[in-house]
């Protein structure tokens, strides 16, 4: 085994700053025509050559006269002027030059036989007249330096005579994926294959900074290979982004390249994640090596590369947008190192609720779903819950506040019902968070969610929900909506290769099983109905292995490491699984009837009543809309 | 002549409803590769065709077990496994399949002799196991319909097997510029010309709203040549926008082409700038009539291209950004129509201030300038100073409140000092309007700005500035930060074709004078000087024509208006004039104390006494730069 086992934990602002001492101040400019400059970096400032306009010119239609020939006009003594002598007719932007000092408007003048006009009132010197410069004056500053063009600059720029600018040059960035697991998207997939995406959030971060990307194809986790790949794309490029290899595996080359092709840096940073990253220097030029997990990539890309490809691009620096928002659980971080939490933030009332999502280095979904980001210091043990807590935005604050935060059990309507909205208006979105039927009735107890999606039976009664938000919720003024009635059941594998029948089936010693959390409406389900056959959960092979969601069982149905578990029909057809009826639930809706005024609220009713999601549901089977949409 | 003198004054909102329901309802789809995505904006929402990882995989370096073979071990009982057997070593990311279940980290392992470990705790099964699905589960919702796509969607959707999606496709938009007056950027500028550069303007505003802009070559005032031009760009285009030809001038055809080619919706809207656009249609094509003037082109085409271009393009409506802001002085509008103002804010002790900017249709500047848009309602007369108003944000908040506001007096250095600050710290501007020295100190006086740059003589004393402070500012506790020592000079025309001497020749028959405003310094310096002389300013031909800067003054004579003027040599140099010095004067900045300690000032008063700004003042010439920067 040839494994680098020790990495250095450097932390991070300490690492930014010798990574950008090291890299050097490499700006370099060009001379691009202004027409194409849109969304470029000037590197100088620029000033007008012409004037704009540079005539006087007529600001009407109208006619061109001398002020002092019409100065005795007035109600009771009009003054008549010929043609040639006196005036001549002018449209808006003519030029007006010697001898005519003045426009009167077409509106102010009556004709007066042939060649003649009559006007009534004087025109006083330069009236209707732009002067010449009005709008720029030679030799003024249109736009400063470092200054993204926008298309009014263009205009501006054009009208003042300019045709050419200095901006920067668009740093080169060449991003290199490696490992020889990866496969290229559309690629037939293996178990143990892994698609290569970092590289195209790559491409996109750089064209985003102000960078040009350039993609390499993937190289197989090969000394040599790579080291050619690597020596090729440094001599190609300002800055190299190479893609993994950085951690301490018997297959990770990045630290060793580093060091024999130029100089290593350092390896290995406080973050969480992101640890294993690689800086160092290659031909001069600076290189990135980025752990491969996708949110571990796109920390260690947001913290080097984005600073230096916006101090090459020459942009202004932004400071980052944050809010202050309340932490929805408690939150222990290690001390270790500073770690970035993806946040979901939702308003519900009058605050700004923060919810940690997925932590895995591995869940890209929890970039793709997060609205900012929580930065926990390597000095802080966490956060408890209710703290306040500083956020950086990914997203506008405003599409954060137009959103319904839904907060409980999961079922593929809650997309199906969110994209309908945002489909009927833009402004509006739903978020909806996986916590179990209880986890969202305690997430509206704690003010944290508008709605919660909840299917919990009372063992007593048998009546679905309503006991529940009785007992957990009696100090809120609550309505439920009803939702859908949807179809539970068996999920085996295709042709039910174990011949499953029942729930009795789970006591089997040749069945494995998959459940669901704690508090999740299907374990009550499963529960109830092991109690009311008298079985024991204790000897059920897999009792213990939690899922927290529908699919995710089915997933592992499908994959064979489990032979049995209990979810919705929708999860089983997406799998491909058998499935096997159990009963009928009440999948509804909780709310608090403050927020049934609400007018996103209200576009939610309209669209789980409407034909179309009606029919969409229909189509998908295992769902009953009798009631959906009613409020009680 | 043959003039369309009528339009109509339909209002604003109902003109642009009438427009969108009119054009109908056109988007059009289109599938893509992932890759390469960036920005478009989905058709539909995506859901996953694979898990991500869609098998289980190893979360860490070590050894792959079955758990129930590790569940004797702990410290005082060690259990040796034996590889083939018991585990197998395994990197992170490789997949865990039967019959191992749990993952052991390489450094909580030992060896014991060849293919043999000891492990001194039990690993529970599926631990240090990334479930299949962790990431992505098949058939999830990735991101949903109408959702502009990230570089963190990319790699979600590459991951979750999509290789290609429904998006909108770009409205193709065609843009004809008109006139028989306008010429392109970069050709021969004879009296009368105009730079073409509205087109490229829309250009750009097209690709931001998501549009694919086609700019067509100018098309002379013919109506042949202008019907062939619309007819092609109808063909080829999903929606057109022409300009100008849309007013009521003898050569304005587009209303008549509108109707000719198509049906003409409306010529004419209450707006201002604006007021004679035209919408129609032709083959079905929304077409858009857009004035000639830069900023009534700018207006007409942010009211109804973009809300067009937005819609077709799928991209989420977005509520503009507004905030309130005081406004700086009283501004009257009228009731024929809506008024659009741009504006320039600035955040001064805790209020923001708005002060509009020239409201000429033909200013180009003010858009460059303008950091929002006040738009004044038909209903109303207008607003007073003082007044809370609310304006639509053109740019970030955070880069207006790092904004030093400076109002006062016009001097080149002040664009010179502002670009050098700008460049060393980019997060900070300056913005400086040129009311005149005490337009200046009266802008102090109301709490609009920072900084107050003056030149303002005291005729009795013979001194500059601090006795104006001490008369206009006594109830604020003040500074003066000393500016340069510039040069007052007579601007004429090269070579002094009328043989200037000095100011007496103001007198003079043959002399046309160009003037500054009341309240410039420069006014009062010329005031003093004829005063000293006895010299009678009513005798002056021109003494009531008022610039307001340096350069308009030296504009006006260098374009033969006027013989003789009076500025700083910069603005001689800068128009080729003949500069006739009358005598130094000083150049300085009064600030309240209280904005001495804010960074932005520091880093004001640190430019204006760095060397590079003091070289950069000599190689202008007409600057003395011995005690700048001192505070007083």
């Amino acid at each position: 085994m040839d494994r680098n086992l020790y990495l250095e934990n450097m932390d991070v602002d300490e690492a930014l700053k010798l990574f950008l001492d090291r890299s050097g101040q490499k700006q370099q400019t060009e001379k691009i025509p202004v027409i194409g400059s849109l969304g470029r970096v000037t590197a100088d400032p620029v000033f007008a050559i012409y004037s704009s306009p540079n005539f006087n010119a007529s600001a009407m239609d109208g006619i061109a006269v001398k002020a002092k020939d019409t100065f005795e006009a007035s109600e009771v003594n009009l003054v008549i002027l010929k043609k040639e002598n006196h005036y001549k007719y002018v449209d808006t932007g003519d030029s007006i030059s010697d001898p005519y000092d003045a426009v009167i408007m077409i509106e102010d003048i009556a004709e007066a036989g042939e060649d003649r006009v009559k006007i009534i009132s004087p025109a006083f010197p330069w009236q209707h007249i732009r002067p010449i410069g009005e709008d720029i004056v030679a030799n003024e500053m249109i736009i400063p330096s470092n200054h993204i063009i926008r298309p009014v600059d263009i205009g501006a720029l054009l009208s003042g005579g300019i045709t050419e600018i200095a901006v920067y040059k668009k740093p080169k960035v060449g991003i290199i994926p490696t490992g020889t697991e990866i496969v290229e998207p559309g690629e037939e997939l293996r178990i143990g294959d892994i698609i290569e995406s970092n590289s195209r959030i790559f491409e996109g971060l750089v064209i985003e900074y102000g960078g040009e990307p350039k993609r390499y194809a993937p190289v197989p986790d090969d000394y040599e290979k790579l080291k050619a790949a690597l020596k090729n794309a440094a001599m190609e490029n300002d800055i190299v982004v190479i893609n993994a290899g950085s951690s301490a595996g018997s297959e990770d080359y990045t630290a060793k390249l580093v060091k024999d092709l130029g100089e290593l840096i350092l390896h290995g940073i406080a973050t969480k994640p992101g640890k294993p990253a690689i800086l160092g220097l290659i031909q001069g030029k600076p290189v990135i090596g980025v752990p491969g997990y996708p949110v571990s990539a796109w920390v260690v890309f947001e913290i080097f590369a984005k600073a230096l490809i916006n101090k090459w691009s020459g942009r202004p620096i932004k400071e980052e947008k944050t809010v202050e928002a309340v932490l929805s659980k408690r939150m222990v971080s290690s001390l270790k190192n500073k770690e970035y939490v993806r946040i979901k933030l939702g308003k519900v009332m009058d605050n700004l609720i923060a919810t940690p999502l997925n932590r895995g280095a591995g869940v890209t979904m929890s970039l793709v779903r997060a609205d900012g980001i929580l930065e926990i210091p390597q000095t802080s043990e966490g956060f408890e819950a209710g703290e306040k807590i500083k956020v950086k935005l990914l997203k506008d604050l405003e599409d954060i506040q137009n959103t319904i935060v839904s907060i409980g059990s999961h079922d593929l309507i809650m997309d199906i019902a969110g994209n309908m909205m945002h489909r009927k208006n833009s402004g509006y979105n739903l978020s909806s968070a996986h916590v179990g039927s209880m986890g969202g009735i305690m997430a509206i107890r704690r003010g944290e969610a508008h709605i919660a999606p909840i299917h919990l039976l009372d063992e007593k009664t048998g009546i679905y929900n309503i006991e529940y938000i009785k007992k957990y919720l009696s100090n809120i003024d609550m309505a439920l909506i009803k939702g859908v009635k949807r179809v539970q059941g068996i999920m085996t594998k295709k042709n039910n290769p174990k011949s499953i029948k029942g729930i009795e089936d789970l006591m089997r010693e040749d069945i494995g099983f998959v459940n669901r959390q704690k508090g999740a409406g299907t374990r009550i389900l499963v529960d109830y109905l092991l109690k009311k056959s008298n079985l024991d959960a204790e000897k059920i092979r897999g009792y213990e292995r939690e899922m927290t969601t529908h699919m995710a069982v089915a997933a592992a149905i499908a994959s064979g490491t489990a032979d049995m578990g209990v979810g919705v029909y929708s999860a089983a057809k997406a799998m491909n699984l058998d499935f096997i009826p159990i009963g009928e639930e009440d999948y509804d809706f909780a709310i608090p009837r403050a927020f049934l005024g609400e007018d996103m609220i209200e576009l939610f009713i309209e669209v789980i009543m409407s034909q179309e999601f009606k029919n969409y549901l229909q189509s998908m089977g295992g769902y009953g809309t009798e009631n959906t949409g009613e409020i009680i």
